[in-house]
């Protein structure tokens, strides 16, 4: 019997079963460590190594106020996530994951060291009017998120994380059109708009939605709603799960690239553990047209592949839990159930 | 202003509002850093060194058939604590967490190499129809919390847990007790009972708070229902607290401790961070009663200071947030909200 052919969930499933505690005692762990046995092929997973991918784009959409932030802060934020010192960074250095950032798109005169470029254009067009990229950028940006994945090909997992002002509209856009949910479903807060702004974001998705029609393909709706950062992490996904590698996708926009990346390349799926449940409204219909059940819960809502690290050491101690326990056999414990 | 003049809380949170986030954007996780900042009165709190006491012990009422396992458990599964192969050692090392395992009241004729003997008794006797402990006992047993706290006094933190067959239906007891609330909303599957035995362990939770009656001080109810392993907790938890020492509460049966500490000394309840929400019924009284958001949910209900080591990297990650991230004023990233 081959590695695949092997039933990993079920695998893991009775090895806990097995171990020196009440049966389920280890709640939304327990389903952790059966999500890496899947994704690893293996009873024994590991996460000693793992680097996050932190891409960076703007939109043309931003333009249209869709954010509680200006346009802006994109640029400005990265001096501050290179110098380690945004949320990526000091999440990234407290769980032993190593951090690169990748300008796939930022609107800017200027690079910055400790950041990769791999800028496809300054930004993409305003999804409310017309195609966001071209199918040329959107290859480009799906190429840059395929190599910083190559980058780490010898890590046990990549995480996938993203910044970018407006980045929220076009995935939520680029969920409803994938998952044909209502506009409403799909978008919520980003940032922290809410009230009439929150409605007027609500309306330009739906806009956006009935301007592309239906029965596009995956990579068509990438194109037209999606981001430069959103097709990196696409690219990522599919690039890393293709060679057999480990993929933790962070919250919402993440989310919605690997779901994207799901619909190009649909095994792709039992490689990706999706590592928190957001805040953000749009999630739970990410995580239901996946079938994914996250291990964390904390309403984060930041983006930066933060969640995603959070998640790291208890995905770690998962896979300890399924390596390294006792069993009921091993140690002479009765169980009497 | 002295430092316990201060009003941390305010502090943090005003600390957290200028990092470079959208407000509120980690969840609970921000909840987590102000409580670190109460508890070691500090903007720069820190878990570097943190050492788990998991204290084990018998109860009589175990001969009453209100576990779903035989009261040997609590016995054999000292050996696999020692050795740490059981959850509480994999957890521990997954989490760069020390452990120390105390017997304070196992039901054996051996000690165990690796585990401290501070043995009261072997056991509790029946608290359904008289007494757990006599006063000396229980002096006993909080001296030997106070004592394990006392050779961690170095550490930046400890973590309070525990292992002993029968000891949800004391804590449940205990609980009952203290916070005046009925049987049924303090009592709970414990190790897994259902259906009529659950009926059962709530009839006997309920028989026994009517049995010693109103008007008792937390102490003497600490005697009359608790455990050798509560008592001791809770002696650790007075011990750390009234030397400054922040105190890491994993769920149910270590809540019921805290919860006592806190009613013999309430100025200790600042230095208590509550780490995670456990599946065991009762723990929302115990939560409700100690005023205690903590930052994990994930259906967690093992014990033996599990869910308290899992909270450690993300209170690690919370104290980091606090300490080292940029704020919108350092980054000079815009901050239009």
């Amino acid at each position: 019997m081959t590695e695949a052919a092997i039933d990993w969930a079920a695998a893991a499933r009775a090895e806990l079963a097995r171990k020196t505690m009440p049966r389920g005692a280890l709640g939304r762990l327990e389903g952790a460590a059966v999500a890496l046995a899947v994704a690893q092929r293996t009873l024994a997973p590991r996460l000693s190594r793992v680097r996050a991918l932190v891409f960076a784009a703007d939109h043309g959409v931003a333009h249209d106020g869709v954010s509680a932030y200006p346009r802006e802060v994109t640029r400005q934020m990265m001096a501050t996530l290179a110098g380690g010192r945004a949320a990526a960074g000091v999440l990234a250095r407290a769980t032993g994951i190593e951090l690169e950032v990748i300008d796939v798109g930022v609107d800017a005169d200027r690079h910055w060291d400790g950041v990769v470029d791999a800028r496809v254009a300054r930004g993409t067009a305003n999804l409310r009017h017309g195609p966001a990229m071209d199918a040329s950028q959107c290859s480009a940006a799906l190429a840059a998120g395929a190599a910083a994945a190559a980058r780490a090909s010898t890590h046990d997992a990549i995480v996938l994380g993203e910044i970018g002002i407006g980045n929220s509209t076009a995935a939520a856009a680029l969920l409803a059109a994938l998952s044909g949910r209502p506009a409403a479903e799909c978008t919520g807060a980003g940032s922290g708009v809410e009230g009439p702004a929150l409605a007027r974001k609500v309306a330009l998705v739906a806009e956006a939605v009935a301007r592309v029609g239906v029965g596009r393909t995956a990579r068509e709706l990438l194109a037209e709603l999606g981001g430069f950062e959103i097709a990196a992490m696409t690219g990522a996904a599919l690039f890393a799960a293709a060679r057999g590698q480990t993929v933790l996708v962070d919250g919402f926009i993440a989310g919605v690239a690997a779901l994207c990346a799901v619909r190009i390349d649909p095994p792709c799926r039992e490689r990706l553990v999706f590592t928190h449940r957001s805040a953000e409204h749009g999630h739970r219909v990410v995580l239901a047209e996946l079938a994914a059940e996250p291990l964390l819960e904390a309403d984060l809502r930041l983006g930066e592949g933060t969640g995603a690290m959070l998640a790291v050491p208890l995905l770690r101690a998962a896979a300890a839990v399924l390596r390294d326990m006792a069993s009921f056999d091993d140690a002479g414990v009765s169980d009497r159930r």
